[in-house]
């Protein structure tokens, strides 16, 4: 097989199966160097034994970096900013991390005069089209191997074959058993698809579920607590302050507890075809409740109003892999600028699942004034009268209308 | 005090005691006959005493219709084809049934003679634009008084005083009791407003909610329901077809019953103020979640996220009193068009405040393909290698960006 | 060269060089009969020769078909119902005409057994994605063939070489010459791309352009006309009614000789890159005018406002060759609602290249109320102390953020 | 007559005959002192007679100030970024100029201890709107006084009455005439409203127009100039660099004597009636084209698409009078974020009414690449191949979906 040149390759490596299969795969078929590259997000996974099989292969440069705080501050929490869901339902949690590990690829193979990058997403999901249009943005003439979308180990079969054949350690769990659904998880979720997933009227088990109790199993008393944001950012819980990583991972243990989190959804890839997924995000879900929550308090209706209108294709340039974009840079803009006032706390109800805002302040930039909205006498503080020119000047366009069809 | 000259004027009458009080008050200021309407729109109230207390009164005409079918078929459920959401939390429970009280006030003030109507609305809220907008939108030469905008009893002790003064009969609740909250009811949903809820801060009192119990008293059995739909709408629960406001109803009770559909918001009014507002809607929350998911299997991508975001927009027209306008139409005959494939079932699993999709499937408009999506081999449904273009021309404009920054 | 199996393909075929080519190399490389279609959309071509070289080409089946009224009344007139400008300045003439020569081939497919499809558009346009997605969105199942994405014929002489090489007459302009731009012309425009415009910078030749006079030569004296309008389409010039095409056909001759219509563009294409076009599209540009000036006086303020936010996606959509899809579908439901009330006459003077509205009427839909609008006392038409009420409840939310801000 | 207590209220003050008569009204009805405010926004009238004027009417605090440079810098030039037209027609001359004058009117209050403003707009318009939305914003305890939604003046000839009564000089023109229309004038543009213009279907005469001539009228010469760019502000003509305000006067020039810029219009107020207007904008209409042409080459394919989208929203904020608010903000901080790489030279042909772009160039940010763009072999610049996997995987859901119908 001849493949183009290339001369060194930087490899987002996890350790497992598949990028082992891929790394190996690389030095045979493409003949060329190959660094790898691991990333700490918070997936809760031991990295040192990545090195460890690096090494084994033959690897010579071997990148391990702890992304986490970059993660959450400059990619989960702008993203926060805009109430971000896809599809009224996804909080994005693999999207989202996809560009921080792709930039971190191209920064690796600026390092050390790579001249590509390789990844082990296949060609029918989101994950390929997330890395590839990050890594063109940022180097335009870099080189992308897919192998997915190059070679024939199109079956797990296949791929433990050329593992054994290969000479490629295959782990099992401790207890022999391997979970059936295709995985991903960082700080912000974890994901499950395949196996019964697919068919979208089947439950999936019960067993599933690794990062939140079921709601069934959660505490009989509701947690309450206090979140305090700064310019649309959570910086603490319940008056302690928390680096946005820290803050995340205790949401995510606080939530996951209570039993919230879980979302069961049929969605739409960009490459064009309906999945199925299922996903915890607990962190993120009492995170999206808390700064809408915030944000009532605090922002203008019509900057709110905007934020809502704007938010759909936020989320959809996030989900289709477009972070690194002018038209993503235009939209953050603008949401970042609403988010100056967004400050105060908001407390919460936590309880088998559901997450209830009961409460919200803000000291500094509370727009609710009660002494307006009142319904007691309000001692002038709002002329009454007012409302009828309001009314008649916008109904006038609907009367002319009105009396023109007679 | 001279005000213009009305002959006969239409009022949307409750038989509580601000309508009472208003009743008279028109009597009196204005001198002209009174007409009542009293709908029933499902607030759950008997509606005969409101006619005996209009006879005593001296009314001749007497207006009393049950509109829950035609609320449900043609306000509510428009509305929910469109996932509604205002300000990303609220149902629109009240703002949807105005529309529809406006529009039978304008219907029998032609039917009986009337030039006028005349509501209960304050001058600080919204409802009093809902119905206005619409009565200058059906009848242009319509002439509307809004007593709370022109009279000074703007105190409960004040209306009380009136109401003694002029012999108006107050009914207190059986127990002498009744609730500080200033509450408002339909078919759709119960509101609050008013009393602690004016602190945002404050968390109401458990024995405010009424139509819900607390998630915390919810059986501890989950509840599992199948849904069915047929052009966007619901017609069938566990396959037992219901009419529009059966179905509502019956959906309310299994929803209350299981702690579903509490909210507690502040949420931006149209005449300009915050305001804070708790809900209970427990049928629609259960209908917001089951439709999204039926249109996640059947809606086509780029339909679903562009009805996302004409969303926002759509449902400010609604908080905002503008159904009966070119611009809400236009937005519903293109939200119309998309729900004929919107037919199928969707079970859910309720428990203690959860609403979970469980499963969706739908036997004739299903646009979830197994043989494309699956993690398996797929026996060349989809070619992975059509990935690398698709990506590459959608990276194009990057890369020339990239190279032009140099 | 061993090409997948194709039994019978239709080709979208001109009779010129390009497709004659692509005519023999079907029939070598893939060894299928091939069935010609010619459309007539107003190109302005004879379309006999057409027929005669296809049989000397040993074509069976040839269709030729005058599509000019079907082109114009579904397609380019619902298109001018939403005002639309790709990019501001583009009225998509090319784009327009794909989505119907696309549903004629795949027509044909269907009537002549035919399991494939054949265009000669290139693979850096818009046309190759404009033709397949509409071949694809109406038959999945189609095979398409794409010489030019295929083929190693990538530049005119090796065209001419294979054209020599196989006998197929190549017709050169009587006067020996050819125009050196890239042109394709129906009856909404016709345009240039290539040669010295691929230099943004330069001016092309005032030879280049076919259509129209230079404003410089076009007659001192100014031609009025008036366009009468039925549901947002133009039905008559100057009283006098004309079916679809053939009005458009009139605004052309009109327009051309006036100097109306040109434009010089840099567009952004589909697959990625910028490219330069010159366009002349006289009636377009005059109908455009007209219809922006029938709706300012019948449409509702609003529905006008939605109109133009959606128009530049509505633009994108037929840029991009989204036709026959969902979304289109939905915006043009949406549109078309609003142009019932799109009824009356529009006057305007056409001089050297200017279109001018100088006036617009509308006997049964005008919402133009003078008695209203007046700067003379309006005898009550319009309270102005209404206005002081618009103006406080409109300004209210930006008052509280101002004492909030202190 | 009995009027809030007010202490001294800051006039903007034209001289003029309606605002002498506001003068002498306030300090007749209100008894308070008045501060007048006269601005240059390059309306190009002798700004001294109204000092002369004022002093006569026992003014104590005289403002006389050219806020040129700041109108078009800080307003008109933001306000182009955005390619902003309001109903696709109107370039907005008088709604820009409205929140600059707004807000020198409040820092005058705040200078002089003034508790009010007062203006000379008519309640019937949108200048009232823009005024009083600005006022409150900057200052939310300001009070307004609006003498034409107040006093009985209503008519031409009633002023006139008051004006003699109180020995207000009245100028006539020196022709002993006075134009018919009611006109506005800044150095973005000239407006005409009311008179003959009243009935929409008839033209007004030519003497009604004063910035430019008529087409033609122009010279037989087409005139070619060049305009350099910034960051999206234009900054040089022809190679020589201009002020903001200098370099609009220039276009202005350029522009009327080309016969440029008239418009005729039918428009929605947002008061809510339609009205019709006639405008001069000569240099507007000169740098929306010039501009758009500059960011066709510099601006990334969907910047330019999402600004297209957001253009209407940000349109009718303009227009409405929403300047210093917050959404208006949001969209401006994402215009501007595009607009840094909007830099180059655009080359204009003006003819008779007609501006063409006619050739376009950027030494630092052009985005047209030839090499990829040609229609000659291009040296693998661009993969034809590509496309055919960006076509299926757009493709592909319009494949499910044609599949699922059958």
């Amino acid at each position: 097989m001849a493949h183009g040149a290339i001369k060194k390759v930087v490899l987002a490596y996890s350790g497992g199966l598949d990028t082992s299969v891929i790394l190996k795969w690389l030095q045979i078929e493409y003949g060329c160097e190959v660094v790898t590259f691991t990333a700490d997000i918070g997936q809760g996974e031991e990295l040192e034994p990545a090195r460890t099989k690096a090494q084994a292969a033959g690897v010579q440069e071997i990148y391990i970096d702890d992304l986490r705080e970059e993660f959450v501050s400059d990619f989960v929490f702008p993203m926060f900013r805009a109430n971000t869901l896809y599809e009224g339902e996804y909080l994005l949690g693999t999207s989202i991390a996809r560009p921080l590990i792709a930039k971190r690829l191209i920064e690796i193979a600026a390092e050390t005069g790579a001249d590509a990058i390789a990844h082990g997403a296949t060609g029918k999901g989101n994950d390929q089209v997330r890395f590839e249009l990050t890594a063109y943005a940022l180097n335009p003439e870099i080189k992308i191997i897919a192998p997915w979308r190059e070679w024939d180990l199109l079956s797990r079969e296949k791929l433990m074959a050329y593992a054994e054949q290969h000479g490629i350690a295959v782990e099992m769990k401790r207890d022999g058993t391997k979970s059936p659904y295709s995985m991903d998880a960082n700080l912000l979720h974890i994901s499950y698809e395949g196996y019964d997933l697919e068919d979208p009227w089947v439950e999936p088990g019960s067993d599933m579920w690794r990062w939140s109790v079921a709601p069934e199993q959660a505490p009989d008393q509701a947690t309450t607590i206090e979140i305090g944001f700064e310019q649309g950012d959570p910086v603490a819980i319940n008056g302690q302050r928390f680096s946005p990583a820290a803050l995340l991972a205790e949401l995510n243990r606080i939530g996951g507890a209570n039993g919230i989190g879980r979302a069961d959804l049929v969605e739409n890839r960009y490459v064009g075809m309906k999945s199925r997924g299922c996903y915890e995000t607990p962190g993120g879900t009492i995170l999206l409740k808390a700064h809408r929550a915030m944000e009532s308090l605090t922002l203008d209706r019509e900057a709110a109003h905007l934020k809502d209108e704007l938010m759909p294709r936020y989320a959809s340039l996030v989900y289709n892999g477009y972070w690194f974009t002018p038209e993503r840079n235009m939209l953050q803009v603008a949401i970042d600028e609403t988010q100056k006032v967004v400050n105060g706390e908001v407390r919460l109800r936590l309880y088998k699942g559901n997450v209830m805002v009961v409460g919200r302040k803000s000291a500094s930039n509370s727009l609710f004034d009660a002494a307006i909205a009142t319904f007691e006498e309000d001692a002038g503080a709002y002329n009454q009268a007012d409302a009828t020119g309001f009314i008649r000047l916008n109904a006038l366009r609907l009367r002319v209308a009105g009396r023109q069809r007679g």
